[in-house]
């Protein structure tokens, strides 16, 4: 998607070992607007799945989650690092390894929101490794729903992601692409 | 806002010691419709207070705060717990004290988005004590910032935090105002 490509070359940063900064945009500043865009696209690709919930993890897939969820005018759960006090005692919870801070989070979903039979599209700010998606989807499995999508505004192609979530045979769709970060250099490539 | 107070009826549950749950639509599962509704409500309240940026805290202040940005066009941060490796060594930091679980929270802004000159407009998802928005509050008067309006979805009238926050001169919107929280009732009541 040719303005959030274009976005990440005017104010994203490339701080190195793979980390990329879009914190002006997406996930401490965010761009309304923007995210709004992207919900369209991403509702516009996953109009034919049959989506009934969008799916995804807590703080920055908020943003692009809710956004998709608008354009496709469903509900949207995200998953919770920490279980809050209006959360039943039995929960969906799974471990996954956080990329940027090193050790494992915990993915919480209560079962009020996240039934046996639903359709679930995932989107995501990012995929890297696909460890949190791949968090996403147990939960959604453990519920016995069934995944319809994957969606991530910026994959990072290097990270072997897309590889990890392929044999799930949904679409998988990112808004845009890197394909390399030697350097200081942030290069676009293809989303496949 | 009759559309929130109506599914607050609908959905919302008193579960005892002042505790609203409302995550079946605000803060856990979102209702993006709703959430809409609420932005273009406080985009329409807030129209004429000057804002220059929409400051909110994670997690769930996210969701109303990019809908009201949405609508006003405007940029949203939402403060951060925990410091992400993206952001400079130098940063604004307040405590607030966390209502649902009892300890201190940390509330970390960048000085990159939040400028000396800007007009911040706060939303959140509740207003309780005012204890978190005092925080942000804090946050803005640190970074040189001016406040020019605070919006909350949800005001828990019986928590005493309109009458911590009228001194700051702003104009305090609530979307739907509780009273009373009594047994298992939820009893509204008028916003000021």
């Amino acid at each position: 998607m040719e303005e959030l490509i274009q976005r990440i070359i005017k104010d994203g940063r490339n701080l190195g070992r793979g980390i990329l900064k879009v914190d002006g945009f997406i996930n401490h500043q965010v761009d309304p607007v923007l995210m709004d865009a992207c919900g369209r696209e991403f509702a516009r690709r996953f109009k034919d799945v049959g989506a009934t919930k969008v799916l995804t993890a807590e703080i920055s897939g908020i943003a692009p989650a809710i956004a998709t969820a608008l354009h496709l005018v469903l509900p949207v759960v995200y998953a919770r690092k920490h279980k809050p006090i209006t959360m039943p005692d039995q929960v969906f919870l799974t471990l996954a390894p956080s990329h940027t801070k090193g050790n494992m989070a915990e993915l919480i979903v209560s079962p009020e929101y996240l039934r046996s039979g639903e359709r679930v599209l995932i989107i995501d700010d990012f995929l890297a490794s696909g460890s949190t998606i791949m968090g996403l989807v147990r939960l959604a499995q453990t519920a016995g729903s069934s995944l319809v999508g994957i969606g991530a505004l910026v994959e990072k192609s290097f990270e072997g992601g897309r590889e990890l979530l392929n044999p799930l045979g949904v679409p998988i769709e990112s808004l845009a692409c890197i394909a390399s970060m030697e350097g200081d250099q942030i290069v676009f490539g293809n989303c496949d």
